[in-house]
């Protein structure tokens, strides 16, 4: 199978799944909120990571489905609250109007508190005997010391000069966590060795640092319609990007940087890494 | 040792516990947004629920400490996005300004969303092997059928008219079921029986009915010096409560119900459920 039909094969079972959550009990308009922000698209990522990482290490991809799903909610929900007027005051999203443009302020927060919730309720129902620290390493990379510590500093520290070392904290977890986590939960239920999950982790976080700093290449450079959210925002809003810090060119060669490293962090896998180095070298060049 | 004694130990092992929490890695404004909520006194019902209810089944409260402190966490969550400008707008909590007043809205939202994400964290890494369905427990209650249920309801039904069904299913989710859930994990960690479980739900559930609707009756009539924080709120605001759908002496008959109903579910637990017993006794005239 080529790599991009494998890709899209993964991301059609972490769409199916999630397609099917009956988010059981749920009010209708929450119920609403949740999967318009849910199923709005997007390239499925980090559900793709999970999958393909338990297969890596000889798991089946079935198994770590729910945490596939666990972890495109956590997604979604920090997008749904990312975008709130009090934080970045989004208006557009993969080409849609945000949450609250839609459902409005209160309804917003909680599709968010609901979403990261319910990531927790389906992989502690998952039955998996690896579940718990499968389940623990998301939830330390959505923490305090991950996504939410990113996300604060970013917050906290808009408008301050550009510094690499903020930048570097910041997309270290507001990016590269939720990109780790994914890969090690993925190892961990398959039952993988330990220095092989550390591995994995290595491969997450350069990965994560590599699509990052694309990405900011991408609201400076990128196609607007492509893109399907206002461009050139970070600039205008004084956000703390790598090019800022270090100039496109730069920012360029350190994408590179992480991207070979991500594939080095997969050399003990052998063979059955293709698939994810793939992925790492596809991370590059998203602006043409 | 007398109710109040072991009431005021157990809540002193949940103080001492939270307080204790490093939060590692999280930014410096964070964490002091997460503690100053945290913190912030009240009566620890819900973990005190967690360890008694331990100790009920023959577990060692010790043992259910990441889990009291879980609860608290979701708690002092809910509390703060419930008081944002675009839920119910609240300055002041338990005598002091609410975190969007002190830390600004941003903030605020993620020192919710963080001790939410905290609350799974500590309890992923109990290493208590009973953990996950106990953390399972405590997801489903913080959950789109349960308190997220609750708040939703709230919400988009305040100012229409008064309907005792709408009533019950607020207060079901808002309330009971975060009431319900630290009183099952606490049995599940103790090795409890189904059984015993289920019956640890029936008490939990009517204590969470007792305890709001006693609730609504102290915002109708209570003294608002003793209570920390606005009376009245509910009425002024449209707030679909108990006694403004049955008038305030049936509200008063219902909550005594509901106490019973939650003591005659722990018979089956004899003599080792006296405290319990108390507690829901005494949620019960906490107007004079």
């Amino acid at each position: 199978m080529t790599y991009e039909a494998q890709y899209g094969a993964y991301k059609r079972q972490v769409e199916e799944t999630l397609s099917a959550q009956a988010m059981a009990g749920a009010p209708d308009r929450l119920r609403d909120a949740m999967r318009y922000s849910l199923l709005s698209g997007g390239k499925r990522l980090r559900g793709v990571l999970t999958l393909a990482s338990c297969e890596m290490a000889g798991g089946k991809a079935e198994d770590a489905l729910p945490f596939a799903c666990a972890v495109e909610m956590i997604h979604a929900y920090s997008l749904i609250h990312d975008d709130l007027p009090a934080m970045d005051n989004d208006t557009m999203r993969r080409g849609k109007p945000t949450s609250h443009v839609v459902y409005g302020e209160a309804l917003a927060i909680l599709a968010g508190d609901a979403l990261l919730t319910h990531a927790f309720e389906i992989m502690a129902q998952s039955h998996h005997p690896k579940a718990l620290p499968a389940l623990a390493e998301m939830a330390k990379a959505a923490g305090v010391g991950g996504m939410l510590a990113g996300q604060t500093l970013d917050v906290t520290l808009e408008g301050t000069a550009p510094q690499i070392g903020l930048v570097k904290a910041i997309h270290e977890g507001k990016t590269a966590a939720l990109l780790t986590a994914p890969v090690a939960a993925g190892l961990i239920l398959a039952g993988a060795e330990k220095d092989q999950i550390q591995a994995g982790r290595q491969f997450g976080y350069h990965l994560g640092m590599a699509f990052q700093i694309e990405d900011d290449l991408l609201d400076l450079e990128g196609d607007q319609a492509l893109m399907g959210k206002t461009l050139g925002k970070d600039e205008a809003e004084g956000k703390l990007t790598w090019p800022a810090c270090v100039g496109p060119d730069q920012a360029k060669k350190d994408a590179e940087m992480h991207v070979s490293a991500a594939v080095n962090a997969l050399s003990c896998f052998g063979e059955s890494a293709s698939f994810l180095i793939s992925l790492a070298r596809n991370t590059l060049g998203r602006r043409q």
